[in-house]
């Protein structure tokens, strides 16, 4: 086996080092650190010594629905990224231009899933300013995924002060026009290389943007990406079909399961994530959007996709009810949208119930059959309110009206009700204002 | 925020450029492979078309046992990678300088865990050739793991292959004496920068050795390991409390499960690792060495740490019996070093009776109060046969008859058996010769 071919392999843009701070920073460094009273200082998370590099070839900002935006991987100029040591804490937080990360082999987020993130939006609104929706929400909750998986904590207050500041600085460019949203991905990584299953001692925080479509919008789906519906491999169709007639599911079979009490399926973990994609992928061949995932032998009722799941329906007794899977037994994430939606409807809707209970596809069969069923929508950062018009259980089909073509009026309704706070048309605390900075 | 300072960043050693193939590659590439019935060429994992790349800045073998050894990141000289897209699918294997990997910051494996490896060991035998053991049965299980998480598939004797032409390459300079060994890490990660939540496009398999301590030798633990006890955070202790007086296991709390029926639990992926990161860190700043997990109300035994786990016992009725969890329903991985144990003592232990069933931590604990306790070990590649000598279980503490000095005869007698095969004093199929190449 002679040599046949030497690759020269460059990135094509600065790389960020992430191969590891301790081996270059050495003891000296280390040392360097350690305060009067002997013991070693470890930051915390500190916005204010934000380090500003600018990106000195910056991108075009596409069309919105544009092939590039189908993408999902048309990033914003910059990122902020904050590495963490064991010995030394958090550095100094930086927004950097965008770019590749590089890690060594042995980089613990390859091998053990030590990893975790947020799903976010920035919204330009009707009235000019930009606006986040209950961030301190995904904050916290981000600080929680971390914990769940051994990643370092932080302040969560100082977390959300990064990211305004973020926002602030990419948004005049990239969130530009009323109407128009960017999606945010915090995300957390250990970066250590160490073979050994053990606690992360390095870690990398970094958020970016990227460019979404307007789903939920069916003028928003160009004819390229309708034509490539089929592959089954990208989430174009999905977004297609949702836009104009509604989300069909297939429920999960019984040897497939997404989380159990006692696991992490509330934290928002990637180890959540990967092992779901060969039921999506099923689903998807057999022309469904999203895997409706039960658990147990009962059939419970909990997410849809990365959603969480609303169902409303009458009761026996002729109530109108709004159901979702309750939290508590860690198998569902608590979505700040799922929140939301509670929130809104309890406080602007008394003619409806609003419940949180375990309950079985069963009940929804049964309702179905009865014609007790009104709505079912998923609810989530990605697809915000989508409306569900099939759900296939095992051999039954179970159609709700809006397959009949009847609109699904009270999804809708919550839709508009939570972008007029998103796009600032209601003034209201859920709609946190950006300061944004020309840079 | 004016710009602060420019951090300029730069890999200490040639990178291997993820950042997307299919950017770079664009449509003339992807053109070019459309063979002339108009269907792409998707090219199958091919040993065959292996490129050597030599490393022109070779690192010296450091002394078995020592502290580098014992970070457990001291890699060989190479390693070996093999890109993959969805559209030419496998590219041509290479042997390359040991160094980075660059990835785009929305790389599926950063997010969704969509990341399987293997762990294996080849050993120099005391007739001077080099061995792996059973690796046909880790090629299966790293095509089944990838399958599982979405990644693609390849013909497992293509993999063993070039696994063994990579062994061939680095067996003569890193395991140059007879009795030493070298631990071999295969991962395949998910490496297409696409932010939705989709089956992975790009893939990058890699392989790479690290140098790792010889576990179960209490004489292999240097001082300054054993100094640094008690922080918690590294292997280091726990490798020396194994080696020296015997495995404590801190059985898992009823909230906190590895694995499930229906999730994934048999699968060696990322997953399975991150979320345990936890539970473990308890355990050790508790004493233990390991979580030994359980499963449902009735704490069924799963696995013992990273580990499968036995038990060996005098039955009710006076029989000798070796214990352990039955595959079958996920939960638990069939390890190669599990199968070996089970086939060895049927084959050459009539005194004892071989069971695979589900038991409990109940039924531990009854037999441990009749005196009819053992041996228990983990058994696995990474940390072989560790004997086990307590285990806490929710206020009660079992004891092993080695924690009362009594030599675990059994589980020596397993380990030295399969060390037989692996260092080649005994002739087995089990015991497979890798060639090795000068280069």
């Amino acid at each position: 086996m002679a040599p046949i071919a030497v690759t020269p392999l460059s990135p094509p843009s600065p790389t960020l080092d992430n191969t590891s701070k301790l081996t270059k920073a050495g003891a000296e460094t280390i040392l360097s650190k350690t305060i009067s009273n002997g013991s070693p200082a470890v930051a915390d998370l500190d916005a204010s010594k934000l380090i500003f590099t600018r990106n000195l070839s910056p991108k075009n900002v596409v069309a919105p629905n544009s092939p590039e935006v189908w993408s999902q991987n048309y990033t914003s100029d910059h990122m902020l990224t904050v590495r963490w040591t064991e010995q030394s804490g958090w550095e100094a937080p930086e927004i950097r231009p965008y770019g590749p990360l590089s890690l060594m082999p042995t980089a613990s987020v390859f091998h053990y899933a030590t990893e975790c993130f947020e799903g976010m939006k920035a919204y330009r609104g009707f009235d000019g300013k930009v606006r986040l929706f209950r961030p301190e929400r995904n904050a916290r909750r981000f600080l929680q995924s971390a914990t769940r998986i051994a990643l370092p904590g932080f302040p969560p207050e100082e977390f959300l002060k990064l990211l305004k500041k973020f926002v602030g600085v990419e948004a005049p460019k990239w969130v530009s026009e009323p109407g128009q949203f960017i999606y945010l991905r915090p995300t957390m990584i250990a970066t250590a290389p160490a073979i050994g299953i053990q606690r992360p001692r390095e870690a990398l925080l970094y958020v970016m943007m990227v460019m979404m479509p307007s789903l939920g919008d069916p003028s928003a789906v160009p004819p390229s990406v309708t034509a490539s519906a089929g592959t089954g491999s990208g989430q174009a169709p999905e977004a297609k079909r949702l836009a104009a007639a509604g989300m069909r599911l297939l429920a999960s079979r019984h040897d497939m399961i997404r989380a159990w009490p006692g696991g992490f399926g509330s934290a928002k973990v990637g180890a959540n994530y990967g092992p779901t994609l060969v039921a999506q992928g099923e689903a998807r061949a057999r022309g469904y959007d999203q895997i409706l995932w039960l658990f147990g032998d009962e059939c419970f009722v909990t997410e849809a996709g990365g959603s969480n799941f609303f169902v409303l329906w009458k009761t026996a007794q002729g109530r109108t009810e709004l159901i979702t899977a309750p939290l508590g037994d860690g198998v569902i994430l608590e979505g700040v949208t799922r929140a939301s939606v509670l929130d809104l409807v309890r406080r602007t809707r008394p003619d409806v119930d609003v419940v949180e209970r375990k309950f079985t596809m069963h009940e929804i069969v049964q309702a179905a059959d009865q014609g007790r069923l009104i709505e079912a929508f998923g609810a989530g950062t990605a697809f915000f309110i989508s409306p569900c018009s099939d759900i296939h259980f095992r051999g039954v089909d179970v159609s709700l009206p809006l397959a009949k073509g009847v609109t699904a009026d009270f999804a809708r309704a919550i839709r508009q009700a939570l972008k007029d706070i998103m796009y600032g048309s209601q003034q209201h605390e859920w709609g946190v204002v950006v300061e944004e900075e020309k840079i």
